[in-house]
């Protein structure tokens, strides 16, 4: 069933090319087009069916009633006021970033209908090459609004995440900030600090549980110092967290404490059964 | 092939009685018997036909030309002495311990035909229910010898791995122990640290990165304060070297400072590139 008549997807990456993909398999807009710097992306995304047709000139948005901003934090912010001089002031607006709070008070101020997303979806792999359509089956995405959102524009964009296979979940972009923190952007840090100190010759030493930790350490070092650094605050306090953390578990080993240490591992331990039985 | 004719496995868990199902599928043994305190892991190893015969007591062991000790290490060190009245001198002795050094130099001591076994191939699961004949295949098992060792014994280890469908390494106890530090147990800390900070409530937002990266944090709360004890010195020395490279990464967030994040991302990014294509 058709939601939308034209939707327009700026950056047609990984996220915005596997939306594109799923809103033309599930026939939900009239005519989906993409927006992109890149020309080969634009190419591949109509090879693949993702678009119906590509510019790299922001002009083609003109008329959509639905545009989702699907490029790295400072792209978009630079594109949006741009966008703004295009497209009608009925247009749904959203936008797939990592973080919420300084992405959603720049574009409430610009777009009046719009609406924050964040499918907790993504992958270290990148760009339309690896989208598809079923990305998002399964998966949560979350919805931010503030105090200006308009209620009908938040019905549309729920109905359009639930159509693409996600569960909805709203929150306010600043909580949206600290839970992703902790969720996401912590384990990130982790990940690149750890991979960074293992000497190379060692490597070949890996077993799953190292492959498994550090998985997300190959995510785009492209995108990530924006995400760490438009997150600031929320991620310097958590790393302190840890890093107390950390310090209670070395001081334990240090002074071959053995019960502190079980009682440490086994309330581990059942956070990550409970996270395991979600 | 039978490569021994009575095979004695102390510790019916999950690596002990995987050992124990891959002799007998494949035929590797005249006869597989099992030693555990617990009555009820012996008749599932049993049921399984994991082992012929299985006991609470030791003296079972007797004319075994193959053991190998699959218990914690805690509970090595004190069977061992036990276990060298009742085995003859010509008996094959090996053990499955995640850190090696100090079970090696206890071991080889009581045993002359002492080689030392690390399958990398365990998993945050335990127990003879979760044991399978294909654990050990396309994995890598570390075998730890010293100038005491004698090459017909660590030939027939090697052999027996080999048969079980590992690939084998020869380390000194004390390499494999530096090596392990990095590769298994500094991993291990960091998700028993993040998940140990991450409030509860916020683990339903959790995303395939923080369930990859804290799945070991399951592991047994049982046998990992005694391996990061018996890895101390080691382990002590990768945490500070995790501590320096995670200052670094967070006074680059605090001073805004993305050039260095990017190139510490950039770093990560192609380790782990390099890890994968191992």
């Amino acid at each position: 069933m058709r939601l939308f008549n034209k939707v327009a997807i700026v950056g047609t990456g990984l996220i915005g090319g596997s939306i594109a993909l799923a809103i033309k398999k599930k026939g939900l807009a009239g005519e989906v087009i993409g927006v992109s710097r890149h020309k080969k992306s634009l190419a591949l995304a109509k090879k693949k069916k993702a678009i119906d047709r590509g510019s790299q000139d922001f002009a083609i948005v003109k008329d959509a009633d639905l545009l989702i901003f699907a490029t790295p934090v400072d792209a978009i912010l630079k594109a949006a006021p741009k966008i703004r001089r295009i497209i009608s002031k009925g247009c749904i607006v959203s936008d797939v970033g990592s973080t919420k709070r300084e992405i959603a008070s720049r574009l409430e101020k610009l777009f009046p209908n719009y609406i924050g997303s964040h499918p907790l979806a993504g992958s270290e792999k990148r760009g339309i090459v690896n989208a598809q359509p079923h990305l998002f089956e399964d998966s949560l995405c979350i919805l931010t609004t503030t105090n200006k959102t308009k209620g009908a524009s938040l019905r549309k964009i729920k109905l359009l995440w639930r159509r693409l296979g996600a569960r909805t979940l709203i929150l306010t972009p600043s909580l949206h900030d600290k839970i992703l923190s902790f969720t996401s952007h912590l384990p990130h840090i982790l990940a690149f600090s750890l991979i960074g100190v293992i000497p190379r010759k060692f490597l070949r030493f890996a077993s799953g549980g190292l492959r498994d930790t550090t998985r997300i350490a190959a995510s785009s070092s492209e995108l990530w110092p924006d995400i760490l650094l438009s997150n600031r605050k929320n991620i310097l306090k958590d790393i302190e967290l840890f890093e107390a953390q950390l310090s209670r578990l070395k001081a334990a080993v240090r002074r071959k404490d053995k019960e502190t240490l079980k009682i440490i591992l086994e309330k581990a331990k059942r956070n990550r059964d409970y996270l395991d039985g979600l």
